[in-house]
């Protein structure tokens, strides 16, 4: 059971309620059984619902004292006596929102928390909910049923959807964002883009003159930090997910549904289609094309545009085959002689 | 034109104040011209001024309908019948100058914001402003027309000159800064640097008796953090930029004019010269020499010194010609034979 | 000297007081010595005393005006006319105590700090002192003599035990703390991990319904993100010291007194034993163990299990003899022939 000093869970839910929300058949059970809580499959009791998604845990599947366990609809699996199925097409999504029914997002408490301070020609949409110590600024629009975190600061003129959900310590500037945007602690929207004119005098620093525009559904990371275009607009495009202290340069450009894991840099003006996916601590140059569905493996250094569907690793990138034939072709180059030791 | 939610141009101005402001001389148009934004080649108009730095713009600047546009004086482009010309020594710090004179960095405006903390001892000198919730310690010396942003905490004894612009949410400890240092959101100044007496009994701290000293004029990014001195201090030389989540370590020392791309990571005590620039993502072990000039690749791994000019890249650090026919070299082991497929 | 707007020296000490809270041994000098402060050999006078640890400074050594020195027990340096000897097992160490207590850290003052905000039902210890902006949640409970940087955000329900050191503009978020943790300016706990199930609709978050337990002793670096766990716990064992900017994924095990370098990635559900040492940026892929001892260079990236004592680098690791053996090989098979230019 979560630790109640932090999760409460909702419910409880008939099988049937849950069957419903998570879009799944009942195999074994009746519609009335009564569900008070999500466990991982070892831990789970006869009021738990748990999942089975990946094979390595069939054999804790097997041993489970779950009450249901949600199952994919093309598992091979025994069905249990004594545990009831809910079979769903992807489990382990189902599975989610199944989660999600139990432990919802907490809804914010409408109201201006002690020492926050609003500019008076802040408009603040109906049922949101400014923390303890935030600061919004001159001329911000925030829609309805947002949460703005506690010492969170919303820049002049930064406009929001519904349901957004900015983390404590938040800064927000020259950023105009959807619905359910959430933005976790610590992260950085819209500060100047890296532009400068050198020379042998010294850095010359350009005004950045664009937004950061974020589409509805997008989740940032914590500690990222995404700068705002230098004239055109950075864009974060719809339902994109972006981890921790990621760093995405100005007049970047992300698609749909697109998926950056920590430590990534991607370089200015780079632009990325709906769906590509980049490893963690990968480096993206400037001023290039990712097209749609390309993956990015972990470290990889990407200097040159990449095709649809492209799969590549290694520094500088390559198709990932390529790389793991250079990383055997090496192996074996560099091999010492039998009967030598190391 | 830029979003006047979050910005808004000043002037107008005349083409001979801005040929005066940009440094450049008037071709082909008349000193009363009036021109009103700056815009890029594509979008501007009859009252805009644009420029062309990069000869893949050249299509654009043909096509263009801007009313006024900065070149370079190498520029062998034709000059185009309707489109006065500023002629520049370099035409992208002459329109950085341009930029900065329509779009000016926002005044502070002097005062305490609401929710903000000063101690007593503090002084705040002429025309700074200290934004809502900042935390100001005692005895912190803050210079002339300085913002520190909003719940930005500087903490106890901090100097700094005048026109300095702490973002918001930074915070600031053992720091001693210039004039016109301009510090992004969130970044991290003078934490404890990583010293540590190790045995197998734990991991001692080491208390970290030294400073930051930062010089005029230097940038730093977002979420970056710079620890302080162990004894020695931590330097960062006049007009140098560091990006966003960048990592320099104690005792570092940064000449003047370096440029520090993004995720770069410099382990303690190693200096760098003047005029050094550090590609994304690259780490430097401690206690190197870095000479003047030195250039180094996105995500290298630097273990030895570098003298006044190499240019490397790779992990380990190679002269970058070396680092390129390494990867030919192993490109060409590993190839497949001719008809085999993938 | 350390700068005095910072720093302020306890004291003085005699020289045996030292040696006992060094566990040194007095060689050439009298108990009743008078030291005022800590310095480097350089610049160390007759009232200072320093430490030799590391060969590189014999020579610094022998022209030092100390009038104490921390050398290590099986050093063989001359012993110095007019210099007086702390010999103790491990110079280093018995210098962090020392310095230690010139410098100890600052004691809390009990209260709480104008325009900070407490949750009524938040528990706070005996001489614990809530800094100025700081906003602490709903049924908090901190521990005695703790110390909660300025516009800190201690989320709902954490908990911690006493003498921790909280910095400015950290978030804690569903975390128990054990005693005398330090978290460094900027970190983020407990966050959401990185749990999404996705499909061609998009990703769906998994709530995560874990904690981040932190153990006695630990240090977390600036800026630095751990998430909380997905229905496990992340877990951070007793002494272990992270460093800047570091990204540990949700249900990440570390050991005891593990030492994890700036920019370093830790993904999803990897456990590591104790006393592993991580370099600056590695990565290391989710699901693995990492045994006791474990040695990772830095910018390493680790897809593979790793047993007891390993050493590796590279990315993908390899064994450092073998790693070091392929870029041998690979630059002599790239050398140019003889004579030919580059």
């Amino acid at each position: 059971m979560p630790d109640p000093r932090f999760f409460h869970a909702a419910g409880p839910f008939t099988l049937a309620q849950l069957a419903e929300i998570a879009g799944a058949k009942i195999h074994g059970g009746v519609g009335e059984q009564v569900i008070h809580d999500v466990a991982p499959l070892d831990t789970a009791g006869a009021d738990d619902i748990s999942f089975l998604d990946n094979p390595a845990y069939t054999e804790a599947f097997a041993a489970s004292k779950a009450g249901v366990c949600i199952v994919g609809e093309n598992l091979k699996a025994p069905t249990l006596s004594g545990m009831t199925l809910l079979i769903a097409k992807d489990a382990y999504r189902a599975y989610a929102f199944v989660a999600q029914a139990f432990y919802p997002d907490a809804l914010p408490v409408p109201g201006v928390g002690a020492g926050a301070s609003v500019d008076p020609s802040a408009i603040i949409g109906e049922g949101s909910e400014i923390a303890p110590g935030a600061v919004i600024g001159a001329n911000v629009e925030i829609g309805k049923a947002c949460l703005i975190g506690a010492n969170a600061v919303v820049g002049i003129g930064v406009k929001m959807g519904d349901n957004c959900d900015i983390g404590p310590l938040v800064s927000l500037k020259c950023a105009v964002l959807g619905h359910h945007v959430r933005i976790y602690a610590g992260a950085r929207i819209g500060e100047d883009g890296f532009g400068y004119a050198s020379d042998a005098g010294g850095h010359t620093h350009i005004p950045q003159l664009g937004r950061v525009l974020v589409g509805d559904g997008v989740e940032i990371g914590a500690n990222t930090t995404i700068d705002r275009g230098s004239g055109p607009d950075t864009v974060i495009g719809e339902g994109s997910i972006i981890d921790n202290l990621v760093q995405i340069g100005h007049n970047v450009r992300l698609g749909k549904y697109c998926i950056i894991v920590s430590h990534v840099g991607i370089s200015g003006s780079t632009t990325l289609g709906d769906y590509v996916v980049i490893g963690g601590q990968v480096g993206i140059a400037g001023h290039l094309k990712i097209a749609d569905g390309v993956r990015v493996g972990a470290q990889a250094g990407v200097i040159g545009d990449l095709e649809k569907g492209a799969t590549v690793i290694g520094s500088p990138a390559l198709p990932h085959r390529e790389f793991w034939r250079q990383v055997a072709t090496l192996k074996r180059l560099s091999a010492l002689p039998k009967g030598k030791s190391k």
